[in-house]
């Protein structure tokens, strides 16, 4: 249990170690010597506070039932580190937190590891520290090991966060691109390319008219109201990196199915659009955060799309497609104008370091 | 199974990814399109190869029997990444396979995060990809599952790994820093200070007499063979960053006892220790990869000693000291000449990036 006093410092508005001492973080910070150990205690270990962490140990050590484990990683080198919508420190738990819900499994435990750029601002340090607690915190994980590196000037860039974790999967649940099958309706939660729109816009410095905003959030609360469907969700993903494109053919092909999309379901903001157009980009390639691929039983859809849209996070959800068995490996999009073509995986994202 | 050609090439002399096609790492590398996946598939799914990687999910299910888990994270920066004895591969499987050793648990998953600077060379990537088979190989882990990430050209150095590992520890193995008690042996698996001195020669083109190595080794092989000594083995950590000095601070601090020791007792290569008389260091504080600190109890000491020596990475171990009631969260040494020093924890590590 904490003291009163912890819990008023772990409140958390004034930096832990104080300006005076060190505005900004050394390479012996990283070291595995005492301003190391000053580093871990008081900022991570009393704010992340927990019984695992307490322990001090190398590795934590947790029971657990027989039965089935997701385990994942994820390393986070987004830049700006800070954006409309986020940061890296949120970025990294609900990034790890959705790799594992795609999986169905419900998240329990996540490592964080850092590595730090010699020089990188320690209340900014802070800031990302408060705001992995907060995600860890809101997405119902415990943060259960740690590790902190710190790379001479030069040689990193402020701050890069991996991100490992395990979750439990249920024994109703079973979840592979293997189970995909012709027929199987496509449900997206909600609108695309958030994410990738407000790095671009902050790290170019583009004004839009208004403020889009990063879709980073965490997903196994909305997972969770559809888990009772069990074996009828045959496959999930998070479509990041190479947005809804890559991930839908990366389905395609490792399910040996075919994908058939209708451009108009696909939900977009306007303002994302927009600035997709202006910058002539095809905003089914570009990144996203917080949104969720299904594929689920044609029999079950309909009502899974409705528990979906019961959800916050899933209010503006679609059903944007079908599991074909003809063009196998390759997915077709019915454009707005009613043409047909087959949306391809490009080479690379339109923009390194988005997540 | 693998297939006859298969087996061929992952016995890997060739890089998988032609010289004529990508000789260096591109950010499209990590973009998620066609040039990841193709990274991905023909190095590392092909060379890793194994059920768990091949369902390419992004994240690793298995089955788990009702028990102790331990979960540990380490990112590795080590700078150079290819020095005498190892490499920044090899290195970042056994570092999580002795932190998870350390919980007193047999290693069985881990995953590997790239964090890979553009321009890397693909045939140094593909060195390291090689080594960390091979580790993973040798201490009997399965690299269930990955990620890769590429930064701009002057925002990283070569490559960053990150592993995390989930190991099953055992009903009879109790390592925890509470059960240390006065009375206790210190026993150390072998000689210090051999992978710092590695780097510090490697990096500052220092030429001793003859050559020293890095002693990176998987010590879980080491471990059962004194796992039957069960709830008599205390405490156990691998003494890296920071070296013994400050793995015995730690124990001594976490564990509210004090501890003595006596320098004479301690094994060193003969060369090291010059080396480090030469450089004005204190062994004490340099890292180590393979060695163990083991705390066990008085009763069984000698006999746990006797089986750590049986074993090949064991056979220079010796009980260099005892836990003590008095000077609680102190680290004493009777030093050769036969007078008392304590031994400090220090600020940082002497050399950043050792590991």
């Amino acid at each position: 249990m904490k003291e009163k006093n912890e819990i008023d410092f772990a409140s958390g508005l004034t930096c832990p170690i104080p300006k005076n001492d060190y505005d900004r973080v050394l390479l012996a910070h990283g070291g595995g010597g005492t301003l190391s150990h000053q580093l871990i205690s008081k900022m991570f270990f009393s704010h992340f506070d927990n019984d695992l962490l307490n322990e001090q140990h190398d590795s934590a050590i947790f029971n657990i039932e027989k039965g089935k484990l997701a385990f994942t990683t994820d390393s986070y080198v987004v830049q700006p580190i800070f954006f409309p919508g986020g940061d890296i420190g949120e970025l990294a738990v609900y990034g790890t937190v959705n790799d594992l819900t795609a999986a169905g499994a419900k998240p329990k435990f996540i490592s964080v590891g850092f590595i730090i750029e010699e020089g990188f601002l320690m209340e900014e340090l802070w800031q990302v520290v408060q705001s992995i607690k907060r995600a860890a915190d809101n997405a119902g994980v415990i943060i259960a090991t740690g590790d902190t590196k710190v790379v001479d000037k030069g040689n990193g860039d402020k701050i890069f966060i991996n991100t490992s974790g395990i979750g439990i999967i249920s024994e109703k649940i079973n979840i592979s691109p293997k189970n995909c099958k012709a027929g199987d309706k496509i449900i997206l939660s909600g609108r695309i390319a958030d994410h990738g729109i407000t790095i671009m816009a902050a790290r170019e410095r583009l004004e839009f008219d208004t403020t889009i905003n990063s879709d980073t959030a965490p997903l196994n609360g909305l997972f969770e109201t559809i888990e009772h469907f069990g074996e009828k969700i045959h496959m999930m993903r998070d479509p990041t990196r190479g947005g809804i494109a890559s991930t839908l053919n990366e389905i395609a092909e490792t399910a040996n199915v075919g994908i058939f999309i209708e451009e108009e379901k696909i939900p977009i903001n306007g303002e994302v659009d927009a600035a997709c157009e202006i910058l002539g980009l095809d905003p089914l390639y570009i990144a996203n955060e917080g949104k969720m691929i299904f594929i689920v039983s044609d029999d079950s859809a309909d009502e899974i799309l409705l528990t979906i849209r019961s959800h916050e996070l899933g209010k503006e959800a679609e059903i944007i497609g079908t599991v074909t068995e003809e063009d196998s490996g390759i997915v077709i999009m019915k454009t707005t104008i009613g043409s047909k073509r087959v949306v391809d995986m490009i080479s690379g994202e339109q923009l390194p370091r988005i997540c």
